[in-house]
C-alpha cells in the first residue's frame, strides 16, 4: 500500500508527496494541522492544506526570511516574528549574534505544541532564553508596540483564512510605528508568478508608508512554483548596501553575502510589475 | 470528467497538471512524445514522461539559456545549438543582433514537427533564414567540427536516454575543439538540489577543460523544485564580467543585467558541494 497526501493549487496543479506516516492531523481553533512524514522530504507541516515546510528544505525560506533583515540592521537587538509556529525562523533569530532578544508571536499554540513534539529540526530553540514566546494575535500586538522593535519579521500563512490581516496597508502601518526610528520589517509575500497582482499591491502599500521598499526572491522547492517573494519595508538602511564585514560567520546551508545581494535581482516581468521596469 | 497528466519523480513526489485536451502521442525513434493542452501553463511537451517546457513558463529557461552566454561573448556571430527541438531557444538566439548564423542539431526530427505544429509560440523563429536546422547527432557534428563556433549551447533533455553522451567529459573536450580560440559554451545541468552530484561532476569535467567553468541558476517552476542549472565553459571571457552596455535592448521577459549577474551567486550549500566554499 501507498499513502500519497496530495495539495491541489486551484484545480489546475497538484504537488503529491509519498508518505510513510501521518504523524498528526488536528483541528485546532484556527486551521486544520496535518504533520506528515514524507519520503522525500522528511517531515512536512499542512496547514490547511497547504505544505508549510518540510525538513529537506527548511533552511532556504527560514534562512533568506531571517537573515537578510537582521544582516541590514547593524545592531538588530530586538526583533519580533509574527507567526512562524514551526520555531524554523525563531531558530534563525536567535542564532544572530547581535540579536538580545527576540518575541514570537503565534496565534496557533497548537502549531508550536505540533512543532515541538514532532519538528524538532525547526522548533530546537524554542526554550532559547533570548526567545519571549507567547501565543496571541500579531496584529494586537503589534499595535500595543510603540517604538519597540529593530526588526519584525511576518512569518505568516497564506493570505486567507487567520493571516489575511497580516497583508493589509493598515497592519504595516502598526508595524511601521512598532519600529524604532531606524527599523525595518520583512514578510514573506507569495509567489510573483501566481500571485504577481498580490505582491504588486502589497510594494505599493509598504511604499507609501517606508521610504525603502525591496522585494527579494529564493527558490522554495516546496512552495508552488519554486519562486518565493519577500518584501522588505525599511526606515533607514537598504538591504542593496549590505555591510559584508558584519554578516556573522553561522553556518549558513543558503545564505551568504552573494545570495543576499542577488535575492534582490528581480526578473524584467516582475521589475515591470512592480513598476520598476 | 477531468483529465490530469501527472509526472513522478522516483516514486516520492508528482507534479499533476490538469489538462484540456491531449494534442498528440506518438512514439518517435528516440523517445515517447506528446504535446498536452494544460489549463493552468497552456500547451506543454512531454518526452519520456518528462515535462520540457511549456508556453506558460518557456521564458525563463530560454532567455536564460540563451542570453547569458550570448551577451557574455562580445560577438557571438555563429552559434551552435544541440537539441532545442521546440524551437524556443533558437528563437532567442536569432534575434540576438550579433548573431549571424545559428546551426541547430536536433536528433529527433518528429519533435520539431510537433513544435511546429502545436507550439507556434516556441518554434516561431525555425525558418528564420539566420538558422541552419539539421537532424542529425549533435556528438557528431560536434566531433566534426573545429575552430568553427563562438557559442554553443546545450539545450538537452535529462541525462537518461537520447542524451546521456551530452553530459560527458568526453563530449566536453569535443566541444572545446569546436569553439574558436575565445569560444564558450552553455548547458542545462540539471536541479542543483535533486541532482547535486551531477552538476559537481559537469563542473569538475568542465573545468578539466575549459579555463573559466561558471554554474548558474534560474527558477523555472515547470521542472522539479523549480531551481535549475546552468553549467557555462568559456576559453577567454568570463560572465561575471558583463559588460552591460553590450547588452541589446531584446524586450527581455526575464532576463536582464542585474538577473544575468545575480544567476552566478550560488546558494552556501551548492558552493560547498562544488568545491567553492
Amino acid at each position: 500500500m501507498e499513502l500519497w497526501y496530495t495539495e491541489d493549487q486551484n484545480n489546475i496543479l497538484r504537488f503529491s508527496y509519498r508518505v510513510n506516516q501521518s504523524l498528526h492531523v488536528e483541528k485546532t481553533p484556527f486551521q486544520h494541522l496535518a504533520v506528515l512524514d514524507t519520503v522525500g522530504f522528511g517531515r512536512m507541516l499542512v496547514l490547511d492544506g497547504i505544505v508549510q515546510t518540510t525538513v529537506w528544505d527548511e533552511f532556504i525560506y527560514h534562512e533568506m526570511i531571517a537573515h537578510v533583515p537582521l544582516n541590514t540592521h547593524p545592531n538588530p537587538k530586538k526583533v519580533l516574528i509574527i507567526g512562524g509556529g514551526d520555531g524554523g525562523t525563531a531558530r534563525e533569530v536567535v542564532r544572530h549574534p547581535r540579536v538580545e532578544k527576540a518575541v514570537m508571536v503565534e496565534i496557533d499554540e497548537r502549531v508550536v505544541a505540533a512543532a515541538r513534539e514532532y519538528l524538532p529540526e525547526l522548533s530546537v530553540e524554542l526554550d532559547n532564553p533570548k526567545l519571549d514566546l507567547r501565543f496571541t494575535d500579531g496584529i494586537k500586538h503589534v499595535a500595543a508596540s510603540r517604538n519597540e522593535y529593530d526588526v519584525v519579521i511576518i512569518d505568516s500563512t497564506d493570505p486567507v483564512g487567520p493571516a489575511v490581516g497580516l497583508f493589509s496597508r493598515e497592519f504595516y502601518s502598526q508595524v511601521y510605528q512598532a519600529l524604532k526610528e531606524d527599523g525595518l520589517f520583512v514578510a514573506q509575500t507569495e509567489s510573483p508568478l501566481f500571485n504577481t497582482d498580490v505582491l504588486a499591491r502589497i510594494c505599493k502599500d509598504v511604499g507609501a508608508i517606508f521610504p525603502v521598499v525591496r522585494t527579494y526572491l529564493a527558490c522554495v522547492p516546496s512552495y508552488p512554483g519554486g519562486l518565493w517573494s519577500f518584501t522588505l519595508g525599511s526606515k533607514k538602511y537598504d538591504p542593496l548596501e549590505v555591510k559584508p564585514e558584519i554578516i556573522p560567520a553561522l553556518g549558513y546551508r543558503y545564505y551568504n553575502l552573494q545570495v543576499h545581494r542577488a535575492a534582490f535581482a528581480l526578473p524584467q516581468f516582475l521589475k515591470e510589475a512592480l513598476g520598476q521596469g
